[in-house]
């Protein structure tokens, strides 16, 4: 068995054995197999794809690559979720406090936002303190301790995803959903786990906006997830707006902040009560969907989940002063309202416009150095299906840099859609993946 | 403008100008984009190929990385031949002298054989003493001096495409038409040709054994060298059964000396008058390729081709005692000779089979750094369409390994089907290619 052997097979179109999919990562890991060999390799698989079976066999060979966590002496069910990333998408902040407060375990291993999507690491570093570089055995006592955890990757956590995603990155290999299911699902199943839920994302602001190839991405995932014995639940979700009002890594956390204390942002709180009765499903804290989903409820309006929240940030040294008074939180040099040119009623904003804006004023990253500005964001003023009078705020911006600020304006300007007529609502959550299948979400 | 870019772009069907093929080939030459991203490219190009433009300026960055030979001061039109190679084609061998016996300078600059076609520089090297490592001045001497030179290549031609065939060896990219064809013309148009013969070979022993994928490769090729102001002209050769009856670089030497001296091997002198009629039309040493043809076959006749076969052996160091007293060659330590089970006539000639074979006794390589035996090879006494009774010898190989001795002998007599009617006769010379198109080979 040679690297070539198995290129020429895999651009042939046909399936390797596990044992050919070890020979090749395995190689690649331990540096046998070279750099230039796995690319031509990933091109090929991105052309041909991989079937169920080769998918299950890379995942293992990434999971393997490194340290599985067990999490087998705290008691319970330990439930995650994963989100394929969009724009305003803060819900990890709210959702994992939620369920932990409904007494299941959350051990949550998150990454960094790059593009238009923002990362939850960078939305938790925005709280002053807040240290999301736990090791492993700190991670276990924390989850132990609180019964939630928000880290970022460790170097122990499927050390070949990290390898391969660099290459990836450079080398056009990105967009490939077997390889994207492997690289999400090893990272899931190292943490810990006992059971998954997912949140993909379709629509103008999401990585894939076709629904189909959404759903093809969801129905990967749940496969792997079943595969290894941990059961898995996917929520087909829309992007084509941003979630909630708050984009920008603090307007994030105080948006989430404010759910917790019982503010009603519809979609936010729709998708983390789903998306957390779901996992209190999974962990058999509740004995539907639709219990789970009440408890969720009820963990917000009890103010359990906000202690709870308080209670994570504390513990992972982050200063709760700033969560209680935001008021001191330091305040970007500039900022701006974007106001209507005319009346109608707002029938579309584009979340995928808003997100690079968002990364333009000092928000997110184009390149995984650049350096992030906690402050800089876009609140908005009005969501779909909002009337609005001419000269009315669409949204307000802030950065500490001058030179963009025009363009800035023009862009979050034309981000927004007005019509004559209010717009046909469109749900949220568009359909529950299981390994039954796809089936559409009746709410 | 970045690589990642390119190789995105290649991936996504679209077509690179010749500024982007110009980044990503000298970034590549240059060692500023790394092999991992070439790779990528490349099979992004296996699967999404190359138009006629993104071709040419392929083939002019590869033939631009490197030394582009001036031979104007030599008179008249210089002529070379490539064939895509094949098993017992040893053509280049008599074609060189006869050529250049006709008047028309012949500058040859050949490859080693690799798998199972054999290599033109392996056959020479087989003349004790002959020498193919000349300096491009060495080159320009000897083709002023003897009309003739046939040498390897120097590391000042097309280094790019040293480069990047070696990379394409091991990540399954080599069977790519516009890679394919931008590697060959590059070496060839660096060699100072004014014009250019191709035989593309198809048939069972051939690189492309589909006839039609064979004429897509002539037609990207006769539009290179039209392209570049060179006039080109291709044949599309039958590869079915071996060329001639010798197989082996010693074997094939004789056999080539044997047609000069006069010997009438069919194919090999049909292949070789036609090749080089059209490279003495294309001379402007005839003013047909008919006349090309008759003046080719005048040039055995008279003796003047062996002549210059002889000259040029000699002008490169080679011993031409061998040549003239073949018995005082050195002798394999085993021959056999594989006899016919039955009675009937030749319908078939397995010449992959043999070509392997071939390999197995020591005359080709596997691998690059594999040595040879210029001793070892394959002697056939029946071709296709003739009779033979039971008992009657089929073929002798020589080696001077005894493990694989039962084994390629099995293997020989399994390459040769017989059967009770005569096959039906199919033509050596299948097409004809030039700026024009593909037209039916009329002889």
């Amino acid at each position: 068995m040679t690297a070539a052997e198995l290129i020429r097979k895999k651009r042939e179109g046909e399936a390797l054995s596990p044992d050919e999919i070890h020979f090749l990562i395995s190689g690649y890991v331990q540096g046998t197999i070279p750099e230039y060999q796995m690319s031509a390799f990933l091109m090929a698989a991105f052309f041909r794809g991989m079937n169920a079976e080769e998918t299950v066999a890379f995942t293992h060979e990434m999971l393997h690559s490194g340290e599985v966590v067990d999490l087998s002496s705290i008691p319970g069910m330990k439930v995650d979720k994963h989100s394929t990333g969009g724009v305003g998408d803060k819900i990890s902040l709210p959702l994992a406090p939620v369920v932990a407060a409904c007494g299941v375990p959350v051990p949550m291993i998150s990454g960094r936002g790059l593009g238009h999507t923002g990362g939850t690491l960078d939305k938790l570093e925005s709280i002053p303190g807040f240290n999301t570089a736990l090791s492993i055995s700190e991670y276990k006592k924390v989850i132990a301790e609180t019964g939630v955890v928000m880290i970022g990757q460790t170097k122990e956590i499927a050390p070949a995803d990290k390898k391969m995603y660099a290459l990836r990155d450079v080398t056009a290999t990105v967009e490939c959903v077997p390889l994207i299911a492997g690289s999400i699902m090893s990272k899931k199943l190292a943490e810990g786990i006992d059971a998954l839920v997912l949140d993909i994302k379709t629509g103008r602001g999401a990585f894939m906006q076709e629904y189909d190839r959404a759903a093809g991405l969801a129905q990967t995932l749940v496969g792997i997830g079943t595969k290894f014995g941990k059961e898995t639940i996917g929520f087909i979700t829309d992007m084509s707006e941003p979630l909630g009002y708050a984009i920008g890594n603090w307007n994030e956390v105080m948006e989430s902040v404010d759910c917790l204390r019982g503010k009603e942002v519809p979609d936010i709180m729709e998708l983390t009560c789903t998306l957390g009765g779901a996992m209190v499903m999974l962990g058999k804290k509740a004995s539907s969907l639709q219990e789970g989903i009440e408890r969720c409820k009820e963990a917000v309006k009890s103010g359990a989940a906000y202690e709870k929240f308080l209670q994570m940030v504390k513990r992972q040294g982050g200063d709760i002063g700033f969560i209680e008074h935001p008021e001191r939180y330091p305040v970007s040099k500039f900022s701006r309202t974007v106001t209507a040119q005319e009346s109608g009623f707002v029938t579309a904003i584009d979340s995928l416009a808003l997100g690079l804006t968002s990364v333009q004023l000092g928000a997110g990253r184009m390149k995984v150095d650049d350096t992030i500005d906690p402050k800089a964001g876009i609140l908005l003023a009005k969501k779909t299906g909002d009337a609005v009078e001419q000269g009315e705020p669409l949204a307000t911006f802030f950065t500490d840099k001058k030179g963009i600020f025009d363009s800035a304006a023009e862009r979050i300007a034309a981000a927004f859609t007005i019509g004559n007529v209010p717009p046909k609502r469109t749900p949220l959550i568009l359909s529950q993946v299981d390994k039954n299948g796809v089936k559409k979400w009746e709410g």
